[in-house]
Formats: C-alpha cells, structure tokens, sequence
C-alpha cells in the first residue's frame, strides 16, 4: 500500500498496525516521495537507532529510506523490550508496596489471587501499537522520513536492498537489525513452558505459579522481580553473582547488597555460582537440575522457566552477504564512526559491542547518520549511566567506592544511611521522598539507599548510587556533569537548588561538607 | 541537661525528643563546648536555614551556636510542612491510582471507608521524630555544631541572646524564625473544625467528611489532593486562579491547564474569583458563605475548614528589640548576603522576601554563613526550579511559552502529547516512564504533559515543565545547567545519555530536532 498521500491520525495507524500484525500475508507499506533515488542511507531496521538515525540524517538535509519487517517503527523496545519491562517493573513496584502494607492504612488485605502474569501481558499487548502509531505517525508528518514497513529487507550488495518485491539504492547502508534472545546448551529448551522476554508477550497463555529464570541479567532480575511480585514463586539461578556480570559497569557493593538483599527480604530464591543442567518434563518444563555452588545437585520445581542470558546480534546475514567482520559473540566490529570493516556499511545498536540499551543505539545512529553527511563525529560509550528496576528503581554513574579508592588517594563518601559504626540505623527513614514516603513512616528500613563518591582533592564528584524512586530522570545530567572536561565539584553540587524532598539528597549532603578545606565523609 | 559528653543513639534521641515534646516543663538540652564564649554567630531558630548556616560556618572554622524552642533541629519542616506534605502527597498519588483503578486489574474494589486523613496525620505524628533524632545526631557527631534546644531565645540586644536561663553571646545573630499561617479577615473563623497545615498535624481529632479550603496556594492544591483523594469533598475557594498567584513564577499555561483540569477531573470543585465572607456554626464550622466570581453568594456545606492562603515571617521581635526594618508584609528586609538594616544581624529562609522554599532557606542560612566568615557572596534566588503537588508531581524551570514568546523572536516547542490540529492524542499514552505505566496502558490521557521551551535563534532551552512522576529530581539539574552563563542548547540535550524510559523524554525529543540548522516544533 502507498501511503505517502495519506494522512492517517492515530487511531487510523493504530488499526493499520493491528491488521498488519494480525495477517501474515498483510501488504508493505510504502512511505516514499515516489521518484526513483539513490538515498544517502539506507536503515535496515527502524528500531531506536535507524529510527533516530534516519531522523537525524533527514534534518541535516539528507535523504534517507527505513525498511523494517515489522509494519511500525520503533523496534522491539515499545513491542516487546523496554516498554513491557517498564509496564512490569510498574506493576512490580505497586504489588509490593500493597503487599507490604496489606491490611494496614489505606490498604485492603492483600489478594494475592488477582495478581496475575498473563493479565499484566495482555494488557501491555493489547495496548501497544498506540505508541507503534505514534512513531509511524511522527516518523512520517513531523520528520518527514521515508519507509517502507511490514517488509523484510535482503540485503542484495553494500548498495543495494530488496524488500516488499522493490529495489532500494543507497550510498550507504546502516544496519540496525537488532539482536535476539541467546540459549544457553542444556538438554530440555524445547519443552513447552520455556520463555524469555520476547517469547513471553508473544506466547504466554496460562498463569504460571512457580518460576526458575536461568540466567543473572538484568532481564532476569526485573522479570523476575515481577514474576515474584505477582505471586509466581520465583527462583534465580546465575553463574556470576547478580550485578557482577562483566556487561554491568561500576555496580557499588553497597548498592549491589542493598538491592540483592531487597530480593531475598521479598521471598526471591538466589542461586549465584549456580549451573542450570537440563530442563525436565514430558511436554511442559515441570523442574529444572541445578549444581549449586557448593557442589550439590537440586531439582528445582517449576512449570515456568525464563531464560535470562542475555541476546546476540542479527548479524549473520550482514556477515555472509557483506563480509563485514564480526566478534566472537556475533557482534559487528565498528570505529567509532560506526562503519563496519566494510565501505559505506555502518551498524549500530545491539549490533555492535557494548551495553544493548537505548541511548547507545539512539546514539549510534545519529553517529553514523551525521558521519555519512560528512560531519565527522566518535561516539564513545565506554562512560553511560546505568539502571536497573527490582520492585525499586537503582540507578548509578561514575566510578564506584572501590574503584575511586584504587584509583584516588583520598576519597570522600557522602551516603545514607550513613555508615557509622555502631549507630542504629536500621529505622532510619532516609533517604526518603516521593513514592517511598509511605515506607519512610511504616517501613524506614525499605525507603532505599544511596552514595556519592567524591575525589576529596579535587572536590570531583566521581560516582553516584541511588536506590530508591524517582531518581532516574535526575542521572542522566548527572552524567553529563560529572563526565564534562571540568566536572562537578562537591562546592557546584551544594550550591544548587534542589527542589525538596528529592529522591536523591545529593545536593544538600554535598552543602552540608562543602564548607570544609578537608572534606571528610558525611 | 548538658549533653555535650552524650552520645546518643538514634532510638535515645527518638525518646528525648519525644519526652521533651510531651513535657511543657522538659529541661533544656544543652550542647556547648563548655568555656564561655563569642561565638561567630548565634542562629536564632535551628531550621533549614539555621541548621545548614551554622553547619556551613562550622565546617569553614567558625563557631556557631544554634537556639531553637524545639527540642529538636530541621524547624517546621519535617515537623508540620515538608515533610507530612509529602507522606500526604504520596498517599493522595496512591489512593488516586487505587480508584482509577478500582476492581481493575490487581487492585481490589476500591474501599473509601479504609481512607482516611486522620490516620495519615496519626501515621505522620508518630514517626516524625526519627527525622528529628537523625538531624540532631547529625548536628552533633558529624557536623560538630554546639545547640541549645528546647528553649526559647529572647533577643536581648544584637549580639545577645537568653535562652534555657543562660545569655549567649556573640558577633552576629542570624535570625531564623521561620513564618506562621496568616488566617483572612472574615468572621468564624474561631469556630472548631478549623484547620491550617500546622494546627492540621497537631490538633486534628475527628475524621472530616467534606471541605472547604480558603486559598489557592500551594498549600491548598496540595492539601486540598489529599483531603479529596480520601474521600473527603474537596472545594477549593480562591480569589486568584489556582497557579497564578504572582508568588508563583513561570507557571506555563498549558501545564496549568493539565493540573487544575486533572483536579476537576478527580471531582474537586474549585471555585475561582471566589470571595470568602463568612464561616458560620455554633461550636463548629458548618458552612462556609463565599461570593463567587458571577456575584452569586452561595453557603457550602462542610465540616472541615482549611485555610491556606500564605504565611508571614515571624519577625515582631526582631522589628521591636532590634530595629530591623520589615517590609509591609512583614518580611524582614535584607540584602543579597542577608545583612538586615542593623549591622551584624541576618535574616534567613522565611523571614524574608522570595518564596518560602526549602533551597532559599538553606542557601540563605549558608550565605549569612560565609559573610560572616568573611567569604563575600550574594545569593540570588530570583530564578529557580519549583514544584507542586496534586495527585500528580508537576515540575518547572525556565520561561513559559507566552513568557518566551513575549521575549524572544523565534520560540521553539517540543512538547508531549505535541499539539498538532486535529490529531487525536487524547489516548496517546506519552508521556509515560515509572509510575505511569498502568495509567499509560489503561488511562493514557492521565499519563502526563510535558513541555520544553527553545529559542531557535540561540538554540537555548529556556524553560522546561513537566506534569507526571519522577522528573522531580531533574528539573534541580535543568535548574543549574540552563540558568549557568552558557546555558543549555537543544544539542547538547540531545547528546545526552538517556535512560530510557526516562519521566521527561526531553533528552531524545531534542535529539530528534538537534539535526536541523533552523529548529521547529515538534
């Protein structure tokens, strides 16, 4: 279908979508200006990073072309990634505050029999091509980027792209194709009652009761924290410790307690250094065989298993067709440019190395897009901010405690509740503020946790450690400040104006040291 | 009793401070260093600004002392204002997603019976005090501040102070008296079941059915969303239109607009150009008599009054035995360093002009601080981040459309669900990040607003506003980074790392607009 004449409002999109997704022999959907071109990029993938990057290219004048299998853009994050996991994590969070405070204050007994997975599932699948629809319509009207939708693309030469039975030509390609759900090698995968995060919108159709997640990502920890938050008794087991993976950079010990012991607190099972053996059953998974860290080997019931181990790129097409050159674990290798071993091809996003989140593959896009209109630009994601959700909401920046003691000589730990031998601080309801307030009055010790690490000779604020609610948002400036040439000292932290109660009492702990020649820890 | 030598834990605190408070006859506690002295500065009341001032003096070498009638430090606010403001706030955000929600998913039948204002207040009185104990601990151990509470100070002359039975001494006073509820001028308002948010926590004995609140501040929004979300009638009678109130700065009307209709929305009537004439009962307030904007002059039932039209700095004392001049509404008048009319004597927080906010207090008490300690710096608190809540956290910083409009030749607007004629956003859940995940996928109209405000020309941002959950952190640091002599351009927003999703998605919508020489809207 040529849509480029017509103007579809959101609701029109939306049962476009619908249909589109509803019927495998649904037509492409052709977004194009109409003559015969060469675009300047061509997007494999109008997920986050094509999607921005195509955007990007476009304002700066150029001429680019999305092609994606799916009949929206956006990607996996609002179909089955980012968006479900935030609908969750949501869902999370108020099913244990009204689980804690079952029967008390304002809350009614706590009826455990109204949770549910599959509800919480359907109602994210039932409403998601609202944000589909905003996207094409967006993509469409207001950046004014052509596409072509509901087509696989073959990708034919480093030029040259098929999809929907036409021809595309680009100068370049950038391939953001994404990547998928990894499998680790042990006997009875293919047993029904075996998901993972994208099987899991897709398939589910029966309320599961006992949960194992093979598997220590981040994944595992905010799917899990949900699935025991409903009521599905859930168990881990990790090889690495939870928040040690390698993928996950400068995770404070403290925080990392903090939150792993939330879990267990919650009634999670946490099985680290443990090895998931095979998966057992007839039809359906009913147990899973685990070798514990100290040797012993335990059947885990379950008639739920979620694998949690991470994803590898759609790379391999790229590989064959383009010889583009590709790492061990199937991730394109690139330059800082995004460009791929190859001429005019560039990947980006969970294609390539690094963290698969959404601000590197937003990112990388633009990177390549404004590369490819000549204007040279590296995109260096070694520093990010970082966060996870348990039924809380952790997020962190900069070098952790440990890492600025190996790396600076005197080092400042501005935290709450602070550490002081021997005070009792186990009620103490800070930190506290939006959304934990009700924990601070009936249930201090829940209201959360937090650290900031600082260079006490410089005054450089170096790392930051937050678990709690409502503090995200703040992070990401928190990056940027603390990563800018000159940083932030604890003097330009303590003079803000923070706006209180804040989720995170950084600025006013850093004035009430600031004062003082030799900072010491507060 | 002499408490230098003391160490108490926090639970000893929790109990001193609460005998204290339960005794009208407790002793006073004394924690002086012992010799006879001039101190650098006597802090008359032990508030934020007191607190922090003398915190501040402390740490650069000075020797502070603070006097405050409490038993213990923080003042009012985690007292009567802040603090139970924000335990109130939170219950009114939770009880509303608990109705909208009711018998929806995993939340029961909504029971109004279980809500209540009256076991919230109880739940606040009962814990305040481990605020208390903390921030005394604090003083003490960490920031090493001599203190003399619950005692009343007199101001004998400008470097003398009686209090506990004992004269103080010292080279400046800095006056942290802090402000009281001023009530209008009408009759009735000696009957019972009337309320301020001081005398609301201290003295409330009966559970309200249905209000009348007097005022349109802060205070009567943020109240007059908790008082409703129980289920106690909420009618709010204001003279200026809610959010209007030239005490509030920057208020964009778009935001407003989400706000005020949100409350609506929620079954709050909110008269405004509404005059009160008269609360009438026999031993109780029964109803209030109000002239609304039309002329019509109408009785509205209730038994429960609240006033919240302002507050006025407690500074009689200081005008009569010290002098110092005090403007019309009896604020103490003072220059950018604090100095009053009379040498050697300060004013701080919410003796003076500006807004009775917790960032002016603090940096007010450490700007008096460091002149003190000869260290010359003024503090301006004309621009600043601010904050309300209803049942919603509403953020802002910056100029307004119209403000921006009025000032600069090209104003760019990027805002959330965009404003584009014709185009059917009503059910558009964005925006939408932690906590409005449920309303996103089942009331996607009340998922939130968000507006940024750009000058095209310099690609500044110059303001930004936000309706919704969890930027309230960030709007602290939107503060500093677009206020700081650089500013902030739409480019150095959209290279950002976000974490997605983030409450504001000011990071990535700029980004989507950063690749274009001229800016638009978006």
């Amino acid at each position: 279908m040529d849509i480029w004449r017509k103007q579809f409002n959101l609701a029109e999109w939306n049962n476009l979508i619908e249909a589109s997704l509803a019927d495998a022999d649904s037509e492409p959907l052709f977004n194009l200006a109409g003559e015969e071109a060469i675009y300047d990029a061509v997007f494999v993938g109008g997920g986050a990073g094509g999607r921005f990057g195509a955007a990007y290219l476009k304002a700066m004048g150029g001429r680019p072309l999305i092609i994606d299998a799916w009949p929206f853009l956006g990607g996996s994050c609002p179909h089955q990634a980012c968006v479900p996991h935030h609908l969750f994590s949501d869902a999370a969070a108020e099913l244990d505050l009204m689980r804690w405070f079952s029967d008390e204050l304002f809350f009614p007994k706590f009826d455990a029999s109204r949770a549910s997975i599959l509800q919480m599932v359907k109602l994210f699948v039932a409403g998601r091509s609202t944000a589909h629809a905003f996207m094409n319509w967006q993509t469409k009207e207001q950046l004014e980027v052509e596409y072509v939708l509901n087509a696989r693309a073959t990708i034919v030469d480093r030029h040259t792209v098929r999809a929907g039975g036409r021809t595309f030509h680009g100068r370049n390609l950038v391939l953001g194709m994404g990547a998928r759900p990894v499998y680790p090698d042990i006997p009875g995968l293919q047993l029904r009652g075996i998901y993972d995060f994208v099987s899991l919108v897709e398939e589910l159709d029966y309320e599961p009761t006992r949960c194992v997640i093979i598997g220590g990502s981040k994944v595992a920890m905010e799917y899990g924290a949900f699935f025991h938050a409903t009521g599905c008794d859930t168990t881990i087991v990790t090889r690495s410790p939870l928040m040690r993976a390698r993928s996950l950079h400068h995770v404070d010990e403290d925080l990392r307690r903090y939150v792993v012991e939330g879990m267990r607190k919650r009634g999670m099972v946490i099985y680290e250094g443990a090895v998931p053996l095979s998966v057992n059953g007839k039809d359906s998974a009913g147990s899973v065989t685990v070798r514990l860290a100290n040797g012993d080997v335990v059947d885990l019931e379950t008639d739920f298993v979620f694998i949690a181990t991470g994803e590898r790129p759609n790379s391999a097409e790229a590989q064959e067709v383009l010889g583009v050159a590709v790492g061990p674990t199937g991730r394109v290798i690139v330059d800082k440019t995004m460009q791929t071993t190859v001429p005019n091809v560039y990947a980006i996003g969970d294609m390539i190395d690094g963290p698969m989140e959404m601000f590197k593959a937003r990112k990388c896009g633009v990177t390549a897009a404004r590369n490819i209109m000549g204007d040279h630009i590296e995109f260096d994601f070694t520093e990010y901010p970082d966060f996870l959700h348990t039924t809380y909401e952790v997020t962190w920046v900069g070098l952790t405690e440990a890492e600025a003691r190996a790396e600076y000589e005197e080092v400042v730990i501005i935290q709450m509740p602070p550490y002081v031998e021997g005070l009792d601080t186990e009620n103490l309801p800070l930190p506290c503020s939006d959304r934990s307030m009700l924990y601070a009055f009936s249930k201090p010790e829940l209201s959360g946790f937090q650290k900031l690490v600082v260079d006490g000779t410089s005054r450089r604020v170096l790392g930051a450690h937050h678990v709690g609610y409502g503090a995200k948002d703040a992070f990401q400036y928190l990056d940027y400040l603390i990563h800018r040439p000159e940083g932030l000292t604890i003097d330009e932290l303590g003079w803000m104006n923070e706006l209180f109660l804040n989720p995170e009492h950084f600025i006013q702990l850093s004035r009430l040291r600031a004062g003082r020649r030799k900072l010491v820890d507060l």
